[in-house]
């Protein structure tokens, strides 16, 4: 049971080898990796063109497929997990819990992790799960949709189901996130830029009428804090107003702008 | 501004005419209705087949793409908008937040809310954004997916992006939920149900030894309140156990089982 990682996906009497491949690659996109067949409409994996369509739309999916199980009737699919979860988009007359795809895959994600075997069942393209196949669940899933456009293809409702999977069992955690080759610019530094640019607009009586100096200095030093600066940041803005404040370099000139490094910068 | 009452959804380069149909589709799942087009490969809507091959995929959700708008430059196509996020699966060296789907579309959700009107952008199916398009955006959102098999398609990343919006400005609003045609039993009625099962086992003499009579009806008292039976379950219960107790029907008789409304049971 400890090899028990993750849900199963259960595809009951699925039609089209292509939905088969795009339920594969919708797997690997969230770490799901066992995939159970039942009574596929044109046999698994016997058909060597349906193979083949299958394996295109899973687009390197392949170690789904390849493992992929096949069963003759749903109570053997099921007969060896402990929880199975029933994915529909129509109203049942089944007393079983209901459940949105997030409660249900972090409910699923504590049985995983207590060791039990947890499936997840998904109908044929067409009707869905019938009722008989719906009754062998515990509970039902069904996804937060748009009531007047509600039906999801097969491969679409794994997808939401693996990745509230992912959300449940791993959190957020994105393959990247914001570059930081900079570090923030400390307050130190801020003021100091501060201190160069405004005395650059007394300079230039930006500042007028006098009266309005005080309001003015604080809309642009909210504007600088609001963008939360990276030392980089600062230092760029820095050389650029200050080449600005001397009128630029002399036409043909090698004179480069002050450079950054000499600016005033108080050490991390 | 007022009349922006959920993102647009940008679809920069889009290739091919049956992913632009499965956005529309994925988009009405999640009631989203305003698709701009950025200069698709085979244009919009000029070519007939190509606008025939997305109507097909769009499925029924035909009002998106009716409505879908064309534009030539990125640009004019955010040009309204008040604050875009860039969709990519791929770490880009641009400084800006990088956000999971669920905390993006939270943000947008209150962003629309206070009537600004929010963008969502989706680059070609093959390269994803340009840096120079994700440049436009405030910030990026990415998908948490196994980083060893990342690759969504764009409708997929559509359907997610729309979910999370759904989840964010309506919450987990299911379509349906379990029947309820009975009310929950009441303590008392399940009280007198336990008395009379329990009085019928003791009969047989079920218990035994004695001694051991207190933990099994526990256990027995808690299977039946693991249930959370209905009245109706109860007066199922009871019926088939009194007609079990009886020994069952004469052959041929036409006798009743003690019909479940003469059961004692406590008015609500």
């Amino acid at each position: 049971m400890n090899d028990m990682k993750a849900p199963v996906v259960i595809l009951v009497r699925p039609q089209l080898a292509e939905n088969i491949g795009m339920c594969a690659r919708a797997m690997a996109n969230f770490g799901l990796s066992e995939m159970r067949l039942v009574s596929p409409r044109d046999g698994w994996p016997q058909k060597a063109q349906m193979k083949k369509g299958a394996f295109s739309a899973a687009a390197g999916a392949t170690h789904v497929l390849t493992a992929a199980k096949h069963f003759d009737t749903l109570d053997q699919a099921v007969a060896d997990l402990h929880h199975v979860y029933a994915t529909t988009a129509r109203y049942r007359e089944q007393a079983k819990p209901v459940e949105a795809p997030a409660k249900a895959l972090a409910d699923a994600a504590s049985r995983v992790a207590s060791g039990q075997k947890v499936g997840l069942m998904f109908g044929p393209e067409r009707t869905g799960l019938e009722s008989d196949e719906v009754m062998l669940a515990s509970s039902i899933i069904t996804f937060p949709v748009n009531p007047e456009y509600a039906s999801l293809n097969l491969a679409q409702a794994v997808l939401l189901t693996g990745y509230e999977w992912m959300r449940a069992s791993k959190g957020d955690v994105l393959p990247f996130s914001m570059p930081e080759e900079s570090p923030p610019a400390q307050q130190g530094m801020v003021s100091q830029f501060f201190a160069f640019f405004e005395g650059e607009l007394d300079r230039v009586r930006f500042f007028h009428p006098e009266a309005k100096k005080p309001v003015m200095v604080r809309n642009l030093r909210n504007m600088i804090h609001r963008m939360s600066p990276s030392e980089q940041d600062i230092r760029t803005l820095w050389g650029a107003l200050d080449l600005l404040a001397k009128g630029g370099k002399q036409p043909g000139s090698k004179q480069k702008p002050k450079p950054v490094e000499d600016h005033p910068v108080t050490d991390a």
